[in-house]
């Protein structure tokens, strides 16, 4: 969420909220603003009007003298949505609502998936061959995407609040599941499924900084204490098929903060999660080689029998990314 | 090929070689012409300075007075190349060659093929789901991709000199394979492998005006007799793993003038066809569904058991046409 404060046609402040617990938008785009009164506020989300771990913005809009407030859009907790609007207008505010709405709610999607429907916005981000493999039948993966696309899914992780994978990834190829980009950022949650606490202490994954969490279905305390001492933080589900309740995982995410969720994983979990129709987006690096029909899907999916079973995406962006492609899809 | 006539900076002439036993493009250009003394003659290829089925463009460029010829690229066919330059030349016309030659050669792609290898520039044509599906394992296979791009597929054909594909498909299918678009055009050549002439004579193909050709191993008399009856041409190849040897319908279908072949088939065709080597260029439209793993894939190939077998493309070109992808891609 964003927060541009112009007065006289000159912005005069700017600020954005980083993540939960943090400042939000609007006081940081006040605070190095000498004098705000008769400023107009630019903001991607309604300012809210309850106190939370921050005290309301629209109090201090209010205070700062600020005469014109234009909202992208209204927020989208049900409980909330309207009350800051209403709480400016009755202070004497001139308040605009719907600006840019769409690309606002394209902005703000994880938020609105949160608050929506108490789960993050998830995407997957797949890696595959022209012919919609992913690995050889050995197993053999490495490589099929170009450096390029690989440098542009470590911005996509920065992108991301968190990172979800399952142990079988883990396991087979010790991923750091780190953001590796240029500039600072705020590195994504790591989360991984290991309903029987699998996870050896030395994974690559929990040494580096950021949260690592593990959820599973083991009540195993020596194992739990072990990857505690590691640096994981462990948390208990109820087994569904053999792993970690996938609607349970959603709302505990949601309960982290986490807005936006990028799945790297492979194809039991993402079929697990596309069945449960859990995926809002797919992001998949396609590289212009053929591995052959014994190769390892992309999906483990039940089987379709008839073109009416079909499953439809709508391709909403497509990318060339060195001698790759990017595809961005979404389910209809 | 292509000639423009310029004079004075303005354009006095253009023809272009529309096939075959019909003039060239230099004789067309200057057809139309009052007075080319002193003009210059732009070419996508160089004249011709051999009697063939049409007399010598050199020639006719001398006569008619052309001061400086500007050519693309030299006639790719070794027993010629550079002859019509030297003709220019020693009748004291100014000759520059090699100008926008790259453009020139993927213009002249098919000719050059054709001269050089003695076989037609080959493109695959595909249709396929986001997971290399060409069907569902039952065969069902109708409107995977969307309208516009059957359309597209129209233009394609329109473009090529012959269409190849196998008795499965015109059993399975009944294809008319001609090219319907707005603009009058060449239909191509059918081109149907069969090789036991399992051809019906009611088959669909054998409809429209063009020519239509049965390359079979088959001798049985009877059946040729009936489908010639029916409009067939019918030819005879010796059998290599149960169809015509396709490096012989290759060369073949080049003593036939065909620079530009589309291949419309199904797996088993395509697979021999990439497995022999003979696909120059694939164009694939894929569209944003998926249809599991019981689908019928694009090629039969032989088992690649490691990443080192893959087969490495390289993606030419992206384009959307309606909700699909068009993909042109070419071995490397
Ligand atoms: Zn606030
Ligand atoms: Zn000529």
């Amino acid at each position: 969420m964003g927060c541009v404060l112009v007065k006289n046609n000159t912005i005069i402040g700017e600020g954005w909220h980083v993540k939960a617990g943090l400042p939000h938008a609007e006081p940081q785009a006040l605070k190095n603003t000498q004098d705000a009164r008769g400023a107009t506020a630019y903001v991607t989300l309604e300012p809210c009007s309850h106190h939370g771990r921050t005290p309301p913005c629209c109090d201090a809009l209010i205070a700062a003298g600020i005469s014109r407030v234009v909202v992208a859009m209204q927020d989208p907790n049900p409980l909330v949505a309207g009350q800051g609007l209403k709480q400016l207008q009755a202070a004497g505010i001139e308040v605009s609502c719907g600006v840019l709405q769409h690309d606002a709610e394209l902005l703000n999607r994880g938020f609105i998936t949160r608050m929506t429907q108490h789960r993050p916005f998830v995407r997957s981000k797949l890696a595959m061959s022209l012919d919609w493999r992913t690995a050889m039948a050995s197993g053999e993966s490495k490589w099929i995407t170009s450096a390029e696309s690989r440098r542009d899914v470590q911005r996509l992780r920065a992108e991301n609040s968190a990172i979800l994978t399952g142990i079988n990834t883990v396991l087979a190829d010790d991923p750091a599941l780190n953001a590796r980009v240029d500039v600072d950022v705020e590195q994504p949650i790591r989360v991984v499924l290991d309903s029987q606490l699998k996870m050896p202490v030395t994974a690559q994954i929990t040494a580096l900084p950021g949260r690592c969490l593990i959820l599973t279905c083991s009540l195993d305390n020596l194992k739990r204490q072990a990857l505690e001492k590691a640096g994981f933080e462990i948390f208990y589900f109820d087994n569904n098929n053999g792993r970690p309740d996938l609607h349970a995982v959603m709302a505990f995410l949601a309960d982290q903060q986490v807005n936006t969720l990028l799945i790297e994983a492979g194809a039991t979990l993402n079929g697990a999660l596309l069945s449960a129709q859990l995926i809002d987006e797919y992001i998949i690096y396609m590289a212009p080689v053929v591995l052959g029909d014994l190769g390892r899907g992309l999906f483990t999916l039940p089987a379709l029998h008839s073109m009416a079973d079909k499953k439809t995406l709508k391709l909403n962006d497509v990318r060339s990314i060195g001698p790759d492609l990017r595809l961005t899809l979404t389910p209809t």
